[in-house]
């Protein structure tokens, strides 16, 4: 191995450096404020489990994405977290425990094994809310203005939110009582949107099945129109159907009265990552970006295979995937020189200025350099026995 | 496996909850914020590496405290960092490559294979500065300035520094020309401070020679009296073991202006946990609890390691640790309670409020429980027409 390979980081793994480190760390930060502000409190779950606790709940996908460690001290194995929102679960079914409603959020480092998307690598910094205890159409309504609100605080220009219910799906293929192969070929052409297989899959099925249903809604998507579309081919299917348009509609149009900048969608077949999903989910879009920039939903179920039923929902997003794609205007203020001069009174000086500024400090050997390279735009110098902050020449 | 079983955590791993999570979060922000105004500016490391890149320049120890994985995107082998300062090291060699005097910091999770310590567990938080390309005393003395100004930040009490100079050891143990297995028998009995084994493997020493001096120095530490006696000790050693002495000795005095508060010993023989230091190392200790605080120094030769020689010094500490140890107050307002009407005014009261404030809005099946048990002290109330904030009865 040469010496130039040694230093190649693995694919989809990256050296942050300033000022993007810098811009990453400040929107981590805001969108935790905002969170907090909004009732959330933040957990820290940790960076390894036993695989038995990260997987229960979730589904195939998360299995693939998670490295696996041994853990020498029991030689059992272990899991680096690939997703937080089970762990964020698991905390309220067993750790916190407690009655009521419980808000949560948090933010930290995942590792995936193989990279989901260009702009967020192998080791996306993952932040998110979950609200358990509540199956009211409040608590989505809650979970998904606060999503949108953190996309605000992003900066993220033109943004589109998909609506969508994972029952609908979960209803007809239930309905259409076909085989297990078929059914995996169905969901799996769902997810891809695949209209001729689909045709090929259900064609037989008579006017009016659920196939057929199935079939006409994977044509559908779009705004309002596209619900009224889905209504006229579910009419009649069942109340429980009924209910899931109407309360797309309804959540819709709340959501366009505090977010009339949003952009709102429908879609009836989104299937493609919703794992654990349940209920209404939603996911949030930027033109010219394939990948949703953030994502939740309901996972109601989670909270049984916990061993404890607790309805819940959340969101979660890949904060630097947020910071790439966001038009966030970032106040930054120059930083103050100081020279390498042994003086008490501006040992002083300094202490004073660094509790508000950033001062560097020149050490033997940067005494010549530039101040305005190192991001500079004042520097400290004495006049008349007086130490002061001047303007750079 | 039973259920509780399943959720038990790995030993050395928890779930941080609230309200610690928060404490943490804020300590590590006033952390990074006092770093950066000290002119340290932001990296953040990946969380995997290759082996080779991970362990270049460093000891075995770290090896062995290193996760391995396996990199399904090429088959080679990668491991979890368990210390971020070799990866700043990187950072500053290759993928920055600046000339001239580089001052970086970082703040996130590592991994260890077996905890060090009780507090810190296998999932520290490590945070830390990193100063390259400045071989002077200056830049030694900003480091530990600046790592004793953090432990201020985080209100730690009673802060003991012990200051040594790595050299010393291995000026005379190279003098002393013993084989390679003696060699590392005393350097195990010196990092364990064990004087009847060094007694046994050095008293054959003439005395004056390199051999017997080791042995004297081990029985040395201590504060100012302590570096007379190695003073002693040395005296017609070598030029270079006094001015490592001198060195030590204008450091300490240097510190005491700025830092007080602070009680400065001097340990000729610390070997324990310096894997890749090379000069003046220092650790701070607080009563109480055995592990260091917050350690760091010099590491000049882990630069020609990485195939660029750059000069280099810096600290890190655990935040999770210094939250435990630490007595900072926590300026903490209540959250205020909303009702959970629809109220197109309520909804806009709210959202002015959660500019500064956090706002909790019940949801429906909360109207009745105790705002104060979820950490509120005021509540929104309709008065006359107009929402106010009023403190909880």
């Amino acid at each position: 191995m040469t010496v130039s390979d040694r230093w190649l980081l693995p694919d989809g793994v990256e050296d942050i450096l300033p000022p993007l480190a810098g811009r990453i760390e400040s929107l981590r930060r805001d969108v935790m404020d905002t969170c907090q502000r909004w009732g959330y409190q933040l957990v820290i779950p940790p960076l390894i489990e036993y695989l038995e606790s990260l997987f229960t709940g979730t589904g195939h996908d998360l299995e693939l994405q998670t490295f696996k460690l041994t853990d020498q001290l029991t030689g059992r194995m272990m899991g680096v977290r690939a997703d937080m929102t089970p762990q964020a679960a698991r905390i309220d079914a067993h750790t916190l425990g407690q009655d009521g409603i419980t808000r949560l959020c948090y933010a930290g480092h995942v590792l995936h094994t193989r990279p989901r998307h260009m702009l967020t690598g192998r080791t996306p910094i993952q932040a998110g809310c979950e609200l358990f205890g509540s199956d009211s159409e409040a608590a989505d309504l809650e979970v998904i203005s606060l999503m949108l609100e953190t996309l605000r605080v992003a900066g993220l220009p033109r943004v589109h939110l998909d609506l969508a219910h994972v029952s609908i799906y979960e209803s007809l293929i239930g309905e259409a009582n076909v085989d297990r192969n078929t059914e995996e070929a169905i969901f799996d052409a769902m997810a891809r949107k695949s209209v001729p297989e689909l045709d090929e899959l259900l064609g037989d099925c008579a006017e009016g099945s659920a196939g057929a249903r199935l079939r006409a809604l994977a044509r559908v998507s779009g705004g309002p129109e596209a619900l009224d579309e889905a209504r006229r081919i579910l009419q009649g299917a069942s109340a429980d159907l009924d209910a899931a348009l109407d309360k797309l509609g309804r959540v819709s149009d709340m959501l366009a009265r505090d977010f009339p900048e949003v952009r709102y969608g429908f879609d009836f077949c989104e299937l493609r990552g919703y794992n654990y999903h349940t209920g209404l989910v939603f996911a949030a879009y930027v033109p010219g970006h394939g990948d949703a920039v953030a994502k939740g939903g309901r996972y109601d179920a989670i909270g049984s295979d916990f061993g404890r039923a607790r309805p819940a929902t959340g969101f979660s997003l890949d904060i630097r995937a947020l910071v790439s794609l966001g038009e966030r205007v970032q106040h930054r203020s120059g930083s103050v020189w100081a020279p390498a001069d042994q003086d008490q009174a501006l040992e002083g000086v300094i202490s004073g200025l660094r509790m508000t500024e950033t001062v560097i400090r020149a050490l033997p050997g940067e005494e010549d350099c530039d101040p305005a390279e190192r991001g500079c735009d004042r520097k400290l110098v004495k006049q008349d026995g007086q130490w002061v902050v001047k303007a750079l020449d």
